[in-house]
């Protein structure tokens, strides 16, 4: 786990309220924050492919948003140029019926990342306790007993292997209300527009209150949440780069030895 | 189907001695190409959008090539920048006992883009009449049946939307022998350099073979064999995209019609 300001600290309680949605950090605009997202870009490249050439551990990447709170731009703007090769997205829609005959961590533990891999979920396995928790899906008897469930998941996974970062991307109300507009006024974005964002956005203090208690009780040293102020779009892609090269450096990673005997080959 | 100085014409014999592997076509030098492959990736990155938001078509992307021709090279390409979220890379290696103990087709159909999707298949199907005919690991009396079997699976795919374009990365034994002699020479590339490569190679005229029987029966009108000139990476790259971005074009996608009754909606 490396440390951040955006860091929800394992052990201490989480108050969502205290997280600023609009912070931009040390940088003033996006203009003077422009060569430090280039710099993490090349330092990302370079770590995904010791990653895949090592082949010793995987990266799950857990994006979680309001509507509009930027789960596909940060995919795009992160993720732009690096190798796809290494990189594998998931994006977890209403489950299908097979999906639902199995316990809610089946589908997302098919999706894990092998070793090697940057495996990127566009939303989660949290949505279990979050929408199925805000509608109703499921009962409280039920997802009171999911945060135990998905520590103990995560923690298989980190044990083994992979490095597990969560992100919430985390905007204002005002600055959704904003962004749907836009998409209402953009003939290009009309695609985007879903009448039944709306409808959530009604839920809004209701999805805060399953976003403080699901980080509350799921930001663990082994798999951390960060909680990215991300009204500005330009400081998210930034402070979640910062948090993923950081976290990755960490991992050490080698370029694996040649086999016994390189020096003696000869290609005819 | 587009028009390609480099597309294997259905219908016609197809002989490999005849594809030249140093072609750069109507460029000079790497310098002089770099603004068509620029302008290349941009249109790309639009494309792709476009195939996402309309969800109508997936666009299948098949990569052959001897060892060291530029697969994973070419993938790290042509596709840096475009988004992750709709581009999915499935890399076939040796199959596991599951996949075995099924039809030569099935980890290939399980693997197929999603509509929306770009999914590109890095070795594919065609290991079946390939390795697996070169090194007699099936039968002529199984292997000679399946050029029709990949045709009959092709065409289900092309008839319900997906666009299939089949590239064999085409590069010279002396250029495949100055490749491996880099892998040896530089530590960072150790981990590329495969002992197992050195075997495949002095098969080359048995894979020559195999390819141009495969390409010869398997390049239709509805899924194309383009054999593109590999020695010159920079060249194969703009080739590579220029048949994807001419192909997707033909597609004609449009963004999806904005939902009855956008232009009344008021966001609180």
């Amino acid at each position: 786990m490396i440390d951040s300001d955006h860091l929800a600290t394992p052990g201490k309680r989480f108050h969502i309220k205290k997280c600023k949605t609009d912070d931009t950090g040390r940088f003033k605009d996006k203009e003077s924050a422009q060569p430090a997202i280039e710099k993490l870009r090349s330092k990302l490249w370079d770590l995904q492919e010791r990653l895949y050439a090592e082949g010793k551990h995987s990266v799950l990447i857990v994006l979680q948003a309001m509507d509009a709170g930027g789960k596909d731009g940060a995919i795009d703007h992160v993720f732009h140029g690096v190798n796809p090769q290494g990189c594998s997205v998931t994006s977890f829609k209403v489950p299908s019926s097979l999906e639902r005959s199995h316990d809610f961590l089946w589908r997302h533990h098919l999706a894990a990342p092998q070793r090697g891999m940057i495996g990127i979920h566009n939303r989660s396995h949290y949505e279990a306790v979050l929408i199925e928790r805000v509608h109703n899906i499921a009962p409280r008897s039920v997802w009171k007993h999911r945060y135990e469930h998905i520590n103990n998941f995560e923690r298989i996974l980190a044990e083994e292997g992979t490095l597990i970062l969560k992100f919430f991307l985390h905007i204002s109300k005002a600055e959704q209300k904003e962004r749907l507009e836009a998409r209402l006024a953009d003939p290009q974005e009309h695609w985007k527009f879903n009448p039944g964002d709306l409808k959530e956005r009604e839920l809004w203090d209701d999805y805060m209150a399953a976003f403080e208690e699901a980080i509350d009780k799921t930001s663990t040293r082994h798999a951390p949440w960060y909680v990215i102020p991300a009204d500005r779009k330009w400081y998210r892609n930034w402070a979640i780069s910062d948090v993923i090269v950081r976290s990755m450096q960490r991992l050490n990673m080698k370029y694996p030895p040649a086999v016994e005997g390189l020096e003696k080959i000869v290609i005819k």
